[in-house]
């Protein structure tokens, strides 16, 4: 079925303790459509770009038969640009700066076409914009909703009102601890679950991830990487991953999305292995399977 | 088959967040056996105490058939005694006191009839305590070593001849990092396995636990606890659960320690319920099965 992708597309100038990286594509539509195009035959991405997008993005994201014509591309401006630098754990990064250029005006009006899509896939952007995205759609059947502490910090009240109306929120383990003000990982995410998803997955990074719902508990390893190259647009590509698999899925239930956990920690494993979009760029559905068949075995006993 | 289990034995007084107790069972050797006494009939236990140890102490670890004929029961001294306050979320404690009495001139003498027991779990104690122990065994099937981030600070060169020497060891995230001085969990973890030892397990607290070894890797789920009430013997009650279920175990290897594994986790699960030994003191197999099926749960795809 057919998904709806509404977030950012940056620039990335990423610098890490190995190598770095300047005006790389990024962003978390970006991430999230490439990700899901994997499962999903009919992704239609919107977004904001300047006129110095450049053809070559445009192309990679055709190549995986992403929809782009969501994609605003407003002549005379510039492309969102954001730059950081990892710390040598790579767990902790360092804003060096922030270029909203197009991205400061962007207001996501869905193309009349598009607003009966069923799934929706709201990354990380603003709330107030994911707000107005849901206040447009006519025909949900199913919304996952990805954000960042930013938005508990400094917009908590439309994040609240967002997490109310989406049917799954992904966060990470100290966002869900945030959210909830509980720094018990498990009554924290139930408290989560109370404020109106149906199901929430907490993202732990070398640890896996958990889903909860149903008064279920899933518990996901990590892929055991030796080396993480650059973490960036790693969140991202779990949340299309997931969400693409979803879509492509006969029913909707625990059981599907512990496949779509696994999948969606594939696509994230893929990303953080290169810089950029890189990682996730030129994956075939064989090497795909091979890796969720290793997070399989990771965890399973016989 | 019969387990040796050499560590310490105290009295524990702990604060937490939430409640306090003085003067309560504790100590590596105390929670590994009683952990272990639930898979393994013939549990031996070395240690040394003082006068005041108290008969309903004795009659607790007689219940469990664990053999203290090797408790060494000095008369005019006092048991070790250990103090700690536990911070707000668990995962540091800060200690109050440490009176070793007894346990300062702690020699472990291994009697005859014991030296030939093939299975060897070697609780947290002094680096060289754990050397004399192994140079008086003399038949040895399979050792477990469990260490703290103490000795690799104050008797590293002692520690690294132990993990030479045993067959599996079991630390926590921050001490294999320690040990291997590098950040990445799973580069951290085989730096660790090349200075010795055939297996390693990772503790990682609310995040589960790491299997490395035979060139695999297992990953376990953590149990979902809302309340910690007392993580004390969590880690003592970890090596003696999965120790004692591998003594029983017909085959030593990779497969039958991922189950080990879910079992130590399950001993470590019922520990933090309760203060002292009172969590792991009155289990019914019944009881144990049931968490073990919940662990399988946790983390199985279908």
């Amino acid at each position: 079925m057919s998904l709806l992708v509404v977030g950012s597309v940056a620039f990335d100038s990423v610098e890490t303790p190995v190598d770095k990286i300047e005006k790389a594509l990024g962003g978390s539509a970006t991430f999230c459509s490439v990700a899901s195009s994997y499962f999903s035959n009919d992704v239609k991405m919107i977004g904001v770009v300047g006129e110095d997008f450049g053809e070559q993005n445009i192309q990679m994201l055709k190549n995986h038969k992403v929809d782009i014509s969501g994609l605003d591309i407003v002549e005379g401006e510039k492309t969102f640009s954001y730059g950081c630098v990892y710390r040598d754990d790579m767990n902790i990064r360092d804003t060096l700066f922030t270029e909203l250029n197009v991205f400061e005006k962007f207001d996501p009006i869905i193309p009349n076409e598009m607003r009966e899509i069923p799934f929706l896939l709201l990354g990380n952007i603003m709330p107030a914009l994911q707000l107005k995205v849901l206040d447009q759609m006519t025909n949900l059947k199913f919304t996952v909703c990805d954000t960042m502490n930013l938005w508990i910090d400094i917009t908590l009240n439309d994040l609240l009102e967002v997490i109310k109306r989406v049917d799954l929120l992904v966060v990470n383990d100290s966002e869900v601890k945030m959210l909830s003000k509980d720094s018990n990982l498990i009554r924290a995410s139930k408290k989560v679950l109370e404020m109106g998803p149906k199901y929430l997955i907490v993202k732990k990074g070398e640890h896996g991830a958990l889903l909860f719902g149903e008064g279920k508990i899933f518990s996901a390893p990590a892929f055991p990487l030796e080396t993480v190259f650059d973490p960036t647009g790693a969140g991202d590509s779990f949340a299309g991953g997931f969400t693409g698999f979803l879509t492509n899925s006969n029913e909707i239930n625990f059981e599907t999305m512990k496949k779509a956990v696994l999948y969606g920690s594939t696509l994230a494993s893929f990303c953080v292995e290169k810089f950029s979009t890189k990682g996730i760029e030129n994956l075939s559905i064989e090497t795909i399977e091979e890796r969720f068949n290793e997070f399989l075995k990771l965890s399973s006993v016989n």
